[in-house]
């Protein structure tokens, strides 16, 4: 089964058009390893989480100060589950 | 419990950035009803559907002959989670 990753996200913060991109840049690069990506609005204010299956937090707005760039999650999401291999650019 | 949607779509076709706005357009209209919405990329070539919960489909490309307008899905997920709701100028 491939992973799942949750992208959850402050409506009232205005970032649903953030979390759609990180979510299109990691479906563009992971459109073979993906099951799937579900955007979430929290009820949370300032909540923006990315979490790979049930419980990994790849990131966490809070706990690391700020936004990620896509570079940033990918390189994440693939030592999880394809630790070998190149992303290109995005490695660089 | 919120439902859930899941928007399926085939890669290989293009059609990311199809979906991606589909679900941008849902959760602008209902932040509040949705636990959230499933960018999935299908395996079979030319799939587009869009599914509440499990099983309920609310659009399948290759059954209803074409893509929906985002207004067709607000009224199809609006008559199911809120039948009396108005949806402003979606339903005219």
């Amino acid at each position: 089964m491939k992973p799942t990753l949750t992208i959850e996200y402050c409506p009232r913060c205005g970032w649903l058009l953030r979390a759609a991109w990180m979510a299109q840049e990691l479906l563009t690069t992971f459109a073979d390893d993906l099951h799937g990506i579900t955007l979430r609005p929290s009820e949370v204010a300032g909540r923006y989480t990315i979490t790979l299956g049930e419980a990994d937090v790849l990131w966490d707005r809070k706990r690391e100060g700020g936004f990620p760039e896509p570079k940033t999650i990918k390189q994440l999401f693939r030592d999880r589950i394809a630790p070998t291999r190149s992303l290109g650019h995005s490695d660089r």
